[in-house]
């Protein structure tokens, strides 16, 4: 499995995503989710990919194909909203699962991906875009301003409790960090490094990006204050009517 | 769907669950998964069920049939160990699985049903068990004192980070109430009252017993001190090395 998510806040957009790849429990790899486009001044755009590797590397490939094919119809840079983006990718999602689809029932495996694409075109707010395997997407809402890809249920809470709109980059970039670290260690499909990238509204140009594996200063820091803090704040809950009874 | 947990450390068990049952989105009805077994000074168990209702009442009800049943060749009073009464559990489950089995497959849904038992027989260890749709069925380790049954992720990561065989009996009741209700908060399909029940070791007698509504004294201040002690956690984390930058 896998686990991205993307943060839509006033002040940007965050992305985040794990590196840990799995065919079985036998068969485990370091791959990147994260993909990263970018023409200043122009559009800077995030892709992140779960599921089915092959289909994710198909996709990957044939956006780049088309980015570098002077006949191709459409790509990432001819696209005028971003949703026209999100619907190419599910084009191009869709396309290869088809290419295969024959093969894949026979074996009774899944080659279905899910996307994640985000950024923001010059003139243009930031979005982000789900897009599912079937090739259609949603956006962010103002109430739940993320989207989720892979094993996203233990992550979630956090999200929930910590985000909205006017959430800092600073904080949002935390909080997908903590959200992949408690993914992470409930769920061995999940795995470092984690990567960052945090793109700020108005500034088209290549986001900020950072590799964090287990033994950056700044993840073993986080990981350590957020256990310390979360038994603080779990040893400060209330007593039960009975403990109290019990003390006194 | 549900969500129900089980914790076995030193001093005893702790039983806790949801109380929301849903068919579908549209019907969402209140009950409780948690069903309570006591005859003093022999054994005392608990029964906690997820999955298809369906199933989940007639097992329960099996139970209760057999145990009012002088002819009956085993019930939860005759079985000598914990493990028996949880394959007891899951042969019953099965038969009543295997009756509609036609039925069900015809219809494309599903009545298989998860079960935890748990509890203390006199002069045996206390234990707790997780019976599979299959009925056979897993017991707590060491290294991982706890089972859940239904949607079981959301409530995980604090569990991974609390729970060990030292914690007490208190705090592995607050634990259980903390990963209940960030479940509750994260998935529609859990929801309010909380059961609790708290079995202490070689006190073989009805466990103590509470139901948390939204409305409980306990239940909103823990939900109040919980959110803002993770608040507070949060706003501790470590700076970013380019915030510290931007900060000088």
């Amino acid at each position: 499995m896998t686990y991205c998510v993307a943060i839509k806040v006033n002040k940007g957009l965050v992305f985040a995503s794990d590196s840990r790849t799995n065919a079985g429990v036998d068969y485990i790899a370091t791959y990147s989710k994260m993909w990263r486009f970018n023409w200043e001044g122009d559009r800077s755009i995030v892709l992140l990919t779960s599921g089915s590797l092959a289909t994710s590397q198909a996709v990957v490939n044939a956006v780049k194909r088309d980015l570098e094919n002077p006949a191709a119809k459409f790509n990432l840079r001819s696209g005028k909203h971003l949703h026209e983006l999100a619907e190419y990718v599910g084009k191009l999602s869709q396309a290869e699962q088809k290419q295969h689809a024959e093969a894949m029932e026979r074996s009774g495996s899944s080659n279905e991906s899910n996307f994640i694409i985000g950024g923001q075109i010059a003139g243009q707010s930031p979005e982000i875009f789900l897009i599912y395997p079937q090739g259609n997407y949603i956006s962010a809402s103002d109430d739940t301003p993320y989207l989720q890809i892979g094993e996203n249920k233990y992550g979630k809470p956090i999200l929930d409790r910590i985000i909205s709109g006017a959430t800092s980059l600073e904080d949002a970039a935390r909080c997908a960090m903590v959200s992949l670290d408690s993914t992470i260690r409930s769920n061995i499909s999940v795995g470092p490094p984690i990567e960052l990238a945090i793109h700020t509204v108005n500034q088209i140009e290549e986001p900020y990006h950072q590799t964090f594996t287990m033994n950056s200063t700044m993840y073993k820091s986080l990981q350590k204050h957020w256990t310390e803090g979360l038994k603080r704040a779990f040893n400060r809950l209330p007593r039960f009517e009975w403990e109290k009874k019990k003390e006194s």
